[in-house]
């Protein structure tokens, strides 16, 4: 089922071809969340053991407009699942001390260790869409950073990490309700920004920024996934069926013991 | 209730005085999950909001002999919780660059950034623990590191983090069986050490390293509860309950907007 939401390595996608809005067939929300709660179970059992194998890790990186719902996805998805076995990362604007080193060394020093499921919020990914979309660096900066990320994601993956990217794809209007929502409702004014009202009029921008990143970046190893947003219940959805996916397909198992322990009697 | 596990600062307690079977007059485990399910709830939302408030943190530690539950704990009590809102740390043998540094520079590192619930699995404490009953140190160093956790832990609150110790308190004979289930358990087997063992005969200076440091550390800002952990249920209630009680008395809010926001229309 997830496998919808991808695209074959080297094909050109356009953003606009994806419906925002689409629910896959799904019917209604409470079908949804029947399947999500389920699915959450089995995540947790899984993620379980792959932190008991401690061996390899997963990295899931999602990405998306401003009310998108990277925050909520997490929210959704990882409430239920024992934190012990993940490790949730937001990037936000660099310090001074990442921006003395290259765009990837703070995304490096935050990967997961083996045995857990690191979640970014935001990630190396800014440093094509903000940094380009706002001019803070040439395109001769920015653009060479695509290769640069994909032979950084290969490393990961050659090194047991699974990566797994969602775009959390929302539609303009959508955005608008989402936004005035954090105006209207006091429950939700603090996570509101004047800036993001000024990002929203680069729209075109970022969907354009988006979609280079994708096409640039869709590698066999750390395939992009576009996951419709418009309804938050779809979202949580995809998302559930992509990390459950992923984690089954990684068949963790509790390893053997590390020592020869027959016959052993504690006294 | 959780009162009951405290003990009054300046008052030296002798753990023998501590019953590791205790169960508080909860009349079953039953009773005890009902709770610790009502209890995670309120929990997760105090979290969400003091994460929103993002002003002050938690730091709840978790110290015990092997199998008196620390990881049990985390996955029982935070389980339901937001991932997004916490911080779970593990402090294993320290790497060659910990120990190039003093024995607090690690812990520093890893405190809860303002708005999270920090969990320390193992701490500062083991400093005071293993290291004084394997001899790892002579007296003339860790003994003094008592009045420098403290001065550490008041650095700490005096910035806006809230500390809670507990010391998950279990019986020798409850270890024996969990150890022995641990080595005939195929899923258990992973978490098993020899060292384990060895730590195990050196149970009573265990004791007596626990009962010094919960003495010479038991400030107002940063108390130790004494948590009866022979019954799991029991001990997940127990810290259920303190955690719970940290969070309401701090009684984070919804921050309002940063910017003024009357009258804004997004288009």
């Amino acid at each position: 089922m997830s496998d919808s939401t991808r695209f074959k390595p080297g094909k050109s996608i356009k953003l606009a071809d994806y419906d925002p809005a689409d629910t896959g067939g799904v019917k209604n929300k409470g079908a949804a969340e029947e399947e999500i709660a389920a699915g959450i179970e089995k995540i947790a059992d899984l993620s379980f053991r792959l932190y008991a194998e401690a061996r390899r890790s997963v990295l899931l990186i999602l990405q998306g407009m401003d009310t998108s719902g990277k925050d909520g996805t997490i929210r959704h998805v990882m409430t239920g699942v024992n934190p012990l076995t993940c490790e949730i990362v937001a990037f936000k604007e660099p310090t001074t001390e990442e921006l003395d080193h290259d765009f990837l060394w703070r995304i490096h020093r935050a990967v997961p260790r083996r045995g857990k499921v690191g979640i970014f919020n935001r990630s190396q990914y800014e440093d094509v869409l903000v940094v380009r979309v706002k001019h803070l660096a040439p395109e001769s900066v920015w653009r060479p950073r695509y290769g640069m990320i994909n032979a950084f994601e290969k490393l990961l993956t050659q090194n047991d990490t699974t990566i797994v990217k969602c775009f959390l794809h929302i539609s303009k209007d959508e955005q608008r309700k989402r936004l005035q929502a954090r105006i209207d409702d006091p429950h939700k004014r603090w996570k509101f920004n004047l800036g993001d009202l000024a990002d929203r009029r680069h729209w075109d921008d970022y969907q354009q920024a988006y979609e280079d990143a994708l096409n640039e970046c869709n590698t066999a190893e750390a395939p992009w996934h576009i996951v419709p947003s418009d309804k938050k219940w779809y979202r949580n959805l995809v998302v559930t069926r992509i990390l459950l996916r992923t984690l089954t397909e990684l068949d963790p198992h509790f390893p053997p013991a590390k020592e020869n322990l027959e016959g052993i009697v504690v006294e």
